[in-house]
């Protein structure tokens, strides 16, 4: 059975690294001893050893061991006996170009449709939507496909920003570049505000947290949901 | 010989599309009578005849005609046989994947280099450089390739923005994301603030308009290019 967090943020402004989501992942990882942690999003370019180690910190504080799949000699093997996996946030190409680097796409997808609970942040949550085509980080490598685990059947679109009236920059706003995407593409996007997270388990998504999120369909006004509202 | 504009942005805030650039496209498009333009960037989702037609509208008060790529039969030959070029802006990912589709990258990137004018602002500035991997688009749809026309030796980041100090916003910014580009390339880039442009004339490159630019370089703090900066 499905059970898995997709979070728009691993860091909500004033507070630690993952610390607002702690209580929910005592819950995710309950009765997990060590969690399977993939380090492959880089932000800022940091290592592998280091990202993981900041992971391992984190998540003693809820008597959760850390392993790093770098670590291990076979990442297919790795995820097949994880108890449990955390995708970090970086940068969604280079995670997801690293992800098809070793062919472990579909059996990450495998093991979390088969009940391995999952935490993803960030670019960890944009690659369990259908395609990373609503990330907003930089194309900086190039992945052999936008194609993504397909965990919900609609896009993610983490750190959602409501356009700011007040700015005279002529970039594009988020609800712009969402409304292009859908000019190209017919999956639902919901774009998730920092604090709220998405909480699978088994055929029930429910958006949780701290704001609203804002659902995209092509050809429909985009419409608010409230925080409990089920997804599908 | 090379004579290009690549500029951040074709509109300027309180100013009409491409206003603040005319005098430059005097000087650039002079003695051609009519201009092609590539809507492929598609702004919006916006039609090629309508976008061609803003920018027909616009380029009259120059006393310009306007034809759009759309309209020819044999997309090389409108590119063989023009005048002047002008990529207007939209998403760089659908302009990217449309010139792949039309094989026309090799083609364009040849005329300019022996001589058409060529304008481009936002989306059609990224494609003058080595790739598209500084782009700020939304990757709404996947090109063959992220390789650019390369008519300059280093990448650009249009409509450059610099850290907003008082952000709660966790989501990464500009900068960030460029030295994260830069973790994984070696390309130079310049991030282009909204009212500036490079001027290319044969292997002059110079800094043109409202702003300082800021040039990013692998594993160097990035500076400040003050205008009529010589770039090359």
């Amino acid at each position: 059975m499905l059970n898995a967090i997709l979070a728009s943020t691993s860091t909500v402004h004033g507070s630690d690294f993952l610390e607002y989501l702690l209580p929910e992942l005592k819950e995710l990882f309950k009765d997990k001893q060590n969690i399977l942690f993939i380090p492959y999003a880089r932000p800022g370019g940091i290592s592998y050893n280091e990202y993981t180690n900041n992971v391992k910190m984190t998540l003693a504080k809820i008597n959760k061991s850390v392993s790093g799949i770098h670590e291990f000699d076979d990442p297919v093997n790795a995820i097949d006996q994880a108890e449990g996996i955390f995708v970090g946030g970086g940068n969604t190409f280079v995670l997801t170009k690293t992800l098809y680097d070793f062919d472990i796409v579909n059996r990450l997808k495998d093991v979390i449709l088969n009940g391995t609970p999952y935490l993803g942040t960030s670019a960890g949550s944009n690659i369990g939507g259908q395609t990373i085509g609503t990330t907003n980080d930089m194309p900086i490598v190039y992945p052999p496909s936008f194609k993504a685990l397909g965990i919900v059947p609609f896009n993610i679109n983490p750190h959602y920003l409501d356009p700011d009236p007040s700015s005279t920059h002529m970039g594009e706003t988020r609800e712009t570049r969402i409304n292009e995407f859908h000019e190209f593409n017919d999956i639902p996007v919901i774009g998730l505000r920092e604090g709220s997270f998405i909480r699978l388990k088994g055929l029930k998504a429910t958006l949780k947290g701290r704001k609203r999120a804002r659902l995209f369909r092509k050809g429909i006004e985009p419409i608010e949901l409230e925080v409990n509202t089920s997804l599908v």
